[in-house]
């Protein structure tokens, strides 16, 4: 391969604190060679699920090899591991507190875990709360320069998964919950939109009543402000407001419950 | 040329959402050499207009041979076409909805603009909701690898032009809108300023009656917290505040109406 | 050196203006196998003294030979120089106004500052507004190709620094001020946390009386919702709310008074 492999960075640091430019900083360090790409430094703080949808989603589309670094990572310093995995030919390096588990999901695996064990290839001294900088931005670049995962420390046998929400379904409804709510305020629930008819269906989100929802193809079918439903770019069902918000108008958001009957 | 050349990203995802890194590593997946840059993925939610005045100031500044993926796509899935178009040397990837606007008023053309009509370079199964992450950066992947733009798709007579928002002048007074707040609240309007002699002026923004502003060069001019007018760094008449927001002290942003006359 | 240096940009251009956008253009084209990296464009409007701290923390992480390009530039086209400086290997463009303060306190320096004088290596022409675009970017870009820095211009005996605000102690009382908020709303002082035992502290930040508050290694140690101090991992004393915000609960922000005395 003539070309290093990418490193990408998906984190809860924000912009306005260095944490995100000190990762860079350090591979750079490790590696200059290194092709380091932001993913997202804006997963909602201490928030794993947001990190592991987010990555699930984002990780499967990069190309065999690739290293991701995902620091989303409340027990820092405390008694979770860090890890590394590799799923699908992604490669994996961050806290074992179930932040990967929508790439296992999505890409199956994982195929390797181990536990980061040989500190020499970490920064000194670790501190307690920082091993975005000390531990995985370190052994990241140490991986784009062709250390062997298995110096990194002894294989785990499975790491941590966060508990699966899946959907439910009985006599024609589905029960799910809003998986995700992005910036436009579309609602992504993880009711699978191919086992749903695209039948007339009434939609109850967040505890409200039901209510007749229509179905589009694509937001341009109906007129700006109304409220439909759509299969998601990733095959779920769908809740949106056409050039408007649903998380917004609806008051919902991450987590709320989503029950599909027939209308 | 010894390097790829650079493909830059614009669009309106958000950095909550998984959409921009999702484009990424597509394009990484299909050129794993790609040298891919975030230009913003912050334009206002379906802002079309917010998004051609963006991409018009940035995009000359790039080598010739630049690819631009911008998706600002309110009407992905629906009767626009996507498209490929060049201007001034820099090569545009998007949809067919006005979004290039400003680049063609900046640097002339287009000289070719081409219908994204050969499914083959696009990623399958194509969805609805979702043509960057299936249409617009697979495109880019292969223009970077070297596909020919003959290859994409049959030639397009014109591509979609936003209105123009010119400003007119009569008797002295110049009449245009704001184009831009940027994020320190200054106010760019399209008022030409090497038109405007740079005698005293009274300013109407929004509505408001006209007041005095006085000219400066340059921000540091005027002690903080003062209204001064300038010429901004692009050569339109500007509003600002020294140190503080005029958008917010003046309550006026994108497409207010601005009146320039003699004080 | 079979790659060219890194390029970093550190600004408080935000992101819904093309600013940010522009650099990255003009320093590719200028030199296409630039290899430029955002650190952030969200310093605070302005806030010279942020963007030192958060290019202080950031920027000795970097390979030596990085180009570090900050604009945080109040003073824009008036009487402050735009100088280049180098600093324990790192080289730093930018106006002198204190934005490297903090980066000469962290890896000294600076061992050569040069004022930008010769406009050869700028971009025509210059604007009174933007010399991030017309001057700033141009010479990290000519750098970047091997450009001698004693061709920029004429040495200067010392740059401008910002105060130092050094925490100070009497009589086993140390006082201080917060330097920054992070994202996460964790408050980090100047108070040096290697001179502090850890013994029972008690903790007046604002104003406010002075109240016990636990020690912890690592944030995982107390509850969710607890305030907690503890050593921030650049070594200073550290006041944060377990999975919540210091920031938002003590109402305190960068600047604040700190005074940390026995229990």
């Amino acid at each position: 391969m003539s070309h290093a492999p990418v490193i990408t960075l998906t984190t809860d640091y924000g912009d306005t604190a260095p944490y995100a430019a000190v990762l860079k900083g350090v591979i750079l360090g490790i590696n200059p060679a290194a092709r380091v790409h932001d993913l997202t430094h804006h997963i909602r703080p201490q928030d794993v699920a947001h990190g592991s949808y987010y990555l699930g989603v984002a990780a499967p589309y990069f190309p065999p090899g690739t290293i991701h670094v995902a620091v989303v990572d409340p027990g820092v310093g405390g008694a979770r591991h860090p890890i590394y995995a590799e799923a699908g030919g992604q490669r994996l390096v961050g806290p074992d507190n179930g932040l990967f588990t929508h790439v296992f999901r999505h890409i199956g695996g994982p195929t390797c875990v181990r536990r980061l064990a040989e500190s020499r290839f970490w920064k000194h001294p670790v501190s307690a709360t920082f091993h975005g900088r000390d531990v995985f931005a370190p052994v990241a670049a140490h991986l784009s320069l062709g250390v062997d995962p298995a110096e990194l420390g002894p294989e785990l046998p499975a790491p941590v998964l966060l508990p699966t929400d899946s959907a439910v379904t009985f006599g024609g409804v589905w029960e799910g919950v809003v998986q995700t709510a992005d910036d436009f305020g579309n609602l992504v629930t993880n009711i699978p939109a191919d086992k749903l008819k695209t039948l007339p269906v009434a939609v109850a989100v967040g505890g409200a009543p039901a209510r007749p929802i229509p179905w589009v193809r694509t937001y341009g079918e109906a007129p700006p402000g109304e409220l439909v439903c759509l299969f998601s770019s990733d095959g779920f069902f769908e809740v949106a407001v056409v050039n408007g918000s649903a998380a917004r108008q609806l008051g919902a958001g991450p987590g709320a419950a989503v029950r599909v009957e027939p209308a």
